[in-house]
């Protein structure tokens, strides 16, 4: 895909400029460990293609970028600590690595080095940076809340699950496209349409990401396919699957989400066939469509040149369709 | 004492009208809880005095004071859980009250939510404003960093702890002035010199608060006196002991670090002869004093009315010699 691969080499030359050797060790060592563990760098890319679109060369806002990934760390390393996961990327978690002392603390360190990138990157752009930025870090803590709650709890509504991932997911892809724009001096207008295209393509990758989880191919997920069945995790399928069925399909449901004697990949392929014969499956698809389809609409508004915004454009598409 | 009074009700009207009932309720009410528990709120009269040391009204930027102790209290939920402590001012933790993740996680967002109390009341002052916060963040950070690292070790040096409580306790104490000052719009050298004045004094009210530990007045000092000998913490007395004892006094300070099978009460009543007879105590005083001193040069030093500048002084006598 064109674009992509550019971005994301000229960020991760940023991130081997980074060092983090600065004392204590003891705090730093585990922000080098989490930030080189690598990822798709999607919000730094996201940021660096806004800052072009307006036509700025991204080289000069790297920091920014990085400020935004660094963010988005934080939120893995504490979020890896409640959720107990043991590996991340493939590697141990920070919790697991270190301790769980060093995993609170060199994260609660990450959040304020994002701010103190920003302010040391943006002095002349810092209240409307810093007010977009907030504003997404506050609705990530919000989403990632209401997320652990919904664990609690026997049934969602599928307005609360939107709400949820454009609070959890959403928002920072939003935020990234925004301060992509801000930093390059696009209009006001514009920087709230980026923000848009980036809020609705963000709930549509989540349920792309619902998706895969049960229906991608195993070869290439790299993850446990059927890891939210075999938790009951409360994704798109489940909530539409369990508003949509009635009769034999909805007994089925309810008897298959409370047992836990059945082997696991049957757990999963009795979860898969109900998701499509209750029409769950398809819904998903036409609804990841559909915010793909508002999201084009808000990026073809855009005053910018149409090639740039085809960049934007297939880069999402990659993110949508992707199997991996 | 002058002006105290005033600027701590000053400030509790405010904290009565942030109500923090917004949605997540799971995510807020913690942060509701700790922010109506108390305290003397030193930080926020500290930044409050130094606004109207500028002859600034302190009633026009009760955010920014509102927004260092809700710093604070963020690192004490989150220390809170790094020392499995059970109570914080005679209540209940939050990790004990509600739960690890909602500790964590409520944290995070009272951290995010400095920085946009920060934003929303001084967009004219931003730059500044963020990046002397930055600074206190990160060194707070660091500090708590050092000080859990001294725990794993047998011995401390006095400049590394003297480094430590620099970070840990001073610089937000120092951090809280320069704001006020800087809301008030002091010129640059006044600036330094009361963050200075901050980083002195808070270095001598940490030795006092290791001091007040050991030898506070039980009936007066709220919690349980020599609880950091019981714990082995490497306080300056502990510290200073150490360094200076020879013979059979290093000898019994060695037998009685490695004895948990002493009672605890007969523990803490040899280690406090031990303190008195090495000297430790003496230099602990006098080095509280003599941070005092050079606090108070700096204070001398500021370009501001002598009557204002003795109701800092004075406030900083009170927390230096107290007995709570």
């Amino acid at each position: 895909m064109r674009g992509y691969q550019k971005h994301y080499e000229l960020f991760e030359s940023y991130v081997e400029r980074v060092k983090w050797t600065q004392e204590p060790e003891g705090l730093y060592a585990p922000v080098a460990y989490i930030m080189q563990l690598g990822g798709k760098r999607m919000r730094p890319v996201l940021f660096q293609m806004a800052c072009e679109l307006y036509g700025k060369r991204p080289e000069e806002h790297l920091p920014v970028g990085y400020a935004i990934e660094l963010f988005h760390n934080f939120t893995l390393v504490h979020d890896d600590i409640m959720d107990d996961a043991p590996l991340r990327r493939g590697n141990t978690t920070v919790h697991e690595k270190y301790n769980l002392n060093t995993a609170i603390l060199s994260g609660d360190v990450m959040l304020v080095q994002v701010y103190r990138f920003l302010q040391e990157h943006c002095p002349n752009q810092l209240n409307e940076v810093i007010t977009v930025f907030n504003h997404a870090a506050i609705a990530v803590c919000e989403g990632q809340q209401r997320d652990m709650e919904f664990e609690e709890r026997n049934r969602v509504k599928e307005e609360e699950y939107l709400e949820m991932i454009g609070q959890k997911t959403a928002a920072l892809l939003s935020c990234s496209l925004q301060l992509g724009a801000i930093m390059a001096g696009a209009g006001k207008n514009d920087i709230k349409h980026i923000g848009q295209f980036g809020q609705l393509m963000g709930t549509a990758f989540q349920i792309q990401d619902d998706l895969l989880d049960s229906f991608g191919d195993p070869e290439k997920f790299g993850k446990q396919v059927g890891g939210d069945i075999l938790q009951d995790k409360k994704t798109i399928l489940l909530i539409h699957a369990l508003d949509n069925s009635e009769g034999d399909d909805h007994l089925a449901l309810k008897r298959l989400l409370a047992n836990n004697g059945l082997e696991p990949e049957e757990k999963v392929t009795q979860m898969k066939a109900l998701y499509e014969k209750t029409g769950a499956k398809a819904y998903a698809e036409q609804l990841r469509d559909s915010y793909h389809q508002q999201a084009m609409e808000q990026l073809n508004a855009l005053q910018a040149p149409d090639e740039r915004k085809q960049f934007i454009g297939e880069f999402a598409e990659w993110l949508l369709y992707r199997n991996v």
